[in-house]
């Protein structure tokens, strides 16, 4: 049994491993471009600004580690160019050493990832303008932002890294604004839970541009401004675009795999493309939104190394599933938490559910205890039986876990009276005798 | 309409402004026999330690805000003595003047609550021996150990309040060790995971006596020593007995109202008892165990509001129910968090269910962000059908989010498969792609 995998981080390294153990003698291939696999990208903005002080800190196992640690042969800077699925080989380039190859395989894993987005703006061939998927993206960023010259960031794109490299570059000492089409940072959330993440951005100095988009790029050789469509000009000593990404599907594409209305590659739940003995998984292909049944694309390391695992698993003989998911989400900003997961009001609506949006404020744990803190929840419950259909937790300590236990109750179909029963540990330095999730509950049954 | 409700703590204070809401119009009077009520039982640990600096910190309400913030009558000082189902009158003494009363109720909820067990240890008179249960025991306490005197305290009994009184002794500068019946501390836990609570003691310089209980309090007027029944001879200025607590149930037993085998008031889901317009709430009070379907007496602070809740509601002419537990516990031990709900593996066996244990140790979030910890999971599943029956969790940070899920897991009756298919929050500083909650389901469907 001869497995290729192609992508060597989150899902590519996850299905590997997977498929070793599932089957101890199969021959196992990673072909991955880069030079790195298996790393923490999430981790990114972190390591830019410091908080983690070493970079090998994110590379989980170098090619050589993975290889020694599960007998899986790591071929790095290989680009795979080609899939014949009739012959079952894929041909790649060796861009170490410019030479063509192909492997012949019986289970082929796609794990090809996404790539940030970048229009075609004006002037963004000037130096000190980046995106950040990468190592390599992580460490251009952070030289630029620790040189002495760099005093003003520009970053266009409010999202979960938009906003995460907001507060990087802000603890860096730079002088930080973002930039945003949408009317609101952290389009995915209620505007008006929004403005909690908003009030928390301008109280640590960053300056926010909503509702408008980048014009151009300004300056000689180097970045000096960013201009933006409301003719806003924005002085600025490096810019980071992360509007952003989209599924590497396009070598999928070419071998006739079917492709989602995502733009990520059509799976079922055991990771099987459309193509007989290849499967997909992590950011370049698709998932199920388990309360609508509908395609849902959501790229993030959790669901790639959930799927990662169902592919190499598969692959290797065995019979796994990955359902699917409620479009999970949690980012830290300064001092708040942002999370949020299920449907929204607005995609409730629209799937056909008669809904109403409860808003409750809670302590974090008992008022008394000392680091006591508020957290603000809003909950969408479905008009005719109070189901759950989705939530958002934005406050202090303790939000993520109000968001994983609505989480597991969106998925197990809870009703609001149901989170009022939920026997949630109860002490002191941990929540209140009257849980946030059990005010949710009791205020919705009261309102529905 | 006339409410009464006897006892103004979480219970009692929950049930009056929950029938406040519910009947503008009623009459509602707390009959409480202390000085005290609606105060927060479960930080008195934290307030004798000092961490909590200010008593009034721990009192939501004194009986006169409480009088005007909900309109209800607050009768301290007042004990109820009697209670006659078919006049429908309780009858009290007013221990500030003596005086005897009588009061015609229309609906009544009892929540007396629960008192410490006292055995007649020999020498259980002396000066500086304390149980812990009021606010005033908390006061008496806290005097007792800031005296410059006191540098050795012994604390009989290894449950909750008995260490966190230990984690608060030591950080007044006490020596401090604790005696325990049992072999392990934590009695509701399994040895092995009490274990790492055993180990965070020692490393805290908490010395242990397991497996031993004590023969005599020894020494003059004041306590010098407590001697056990193996014939230790352990020097103390001070003790604290912690060995459990017993429900408050002889005045209703005396009026007829029907006893569970646990020694607490029976009451079904609307929290009725056997007499009719008779409630009873908090932990003078049954629930259920929503996993086996038997009687459970779990007396906690989260559980006497709901149940305060409920009975109030359903006093005041609403209908609500609380449906039962799960046995639910959580304790910080120094920088460790301990926490159980469901089933043990032979509480389940005794039940009927054959089960695997599955123990996991997974960080608590992304090992490469500051602050990464490890996390200890046990799980009980059930063999059949993979459900989740149990667990604990021991260890740092994070412990109480995995508590909280298994919590809501185990009540939606997941299976091991399900928590893989979680789609929980994951960001670098919340979790890891692979969250300890998902690492547990897949280890167990492997070993099921």
């Amino acid at each position: 049994m001869k497995i290729a995998v192609i992508g060597g981080v989150a899902a590519g390294t996850s299905a590997a491993a997977k498929a070793r153990r599932t089957d101890p003698d199969a021959e196992i291939v990673i072909f991955e471009k880069g030079t790195e696999i298996s790393y923490g990208g999430c981790g990114l903005p972190y390591y830019i600004s410091g908080l983690i002080p070493d970079r090998d800190q994110l590379i989980a196992f170098t090619g050589e580690e993975f290889e020694d640690k599960y007998g899986v042969e790591v071929r790095l800077k290989h680009e795979v160019r080609e899939i014949d699925s009739h012959e079952k080989m894929i041909y790649y380039k060796n861009l170490a050493t410019g030479q063509d190859g192909a492997y012949q395989y019986d289970k082929l894993i796609i794990a090809t990832g996404a790539s940030p987005i970048k229009p075609p703006f004006e002037g963004f061939e000037k130096e000190n303008i980046f995106v950040l998927r990468s190592v390599k993206d992580g460490d251009r960023i952070k030289a630029a932002a620790n040189r002495d010259t760099t005093k003003k960031a520009v970053i266009i794109g409010a999202g979960l890294i938009g906003l995460e490299m907001a507060e990087a570059f802000t603890e860096m000492g730079l002088k930080t604004t973002v930039i945003e089409l949408q009317p609101q940072v952290l389009p995915p959330f209620s505007q008006e839970m929004a403005k909690l993440v908003e009030k928390e951005l301008q109280e640590k100095d960053v300056d926010l541009v909503l509702n408008d988009g980048v014009a151009a790029f300004k300056g000689g050789d180097k970045l000096e401004k960013v201009v933006t469509e409301s003719g806003k000009e924005i002085e600025a000593d490096l810019a980071l675009l992360s509007i952003g990404v989209k599924a590497n599907s396009e070598l999928a594409k070419k071998a006739g795999i079917e492709i989602g209305e995502t733009g990520a590659i059509k799976i079922n739940e055991k990771m099987e493309t459309n193509l007989k003995d290849i499967y997909a998984a992590g950011d370049c292909a698709e998932s199920k939104d388990l309360i609508t049944g509908k395609a849902a694309w959501i790229p993030l390391g959790s669901t790639a190394n959930k799927q990662g695992r169902t592919a190499g698993e598969n692959a290797a003989g065995g019979s796994y599933s990955h359902s699917g998911i409620i479009k999970t989400g949690i980012t830290k900003i300064f001092d708040l938490t942002a999370a949020r997961t299920g449907l929204s009001k607005e995609e409730a609506e629209k799937n056909g559910f008669e809904v109403t949006e409860v808003k409750i404020k809670a302590r974090n744990h008992a008022g008394y205890y000392p680091g006591a803190d508020i957290i603000n929840i809003k909950g969408v419950f479905a008009n005719n039986d109070g189901r759950l259909l989705g939530a958002e937790v934005i406050g202090g300590d303790g939000s993520d876990k109000r968001i994983d236990v609505l989480v597991t109750a969106i998925q197990a179909e809870m009703t609001a009276a149901d989170l009022f029963q939920l026997d949630l540990a109860y002490a002191p330095p941990y929540s209140s005798a009257k849980d946030a999730v059990a005010i949710l509950g009791m205020v919705a049954e009261k309102k529905l």
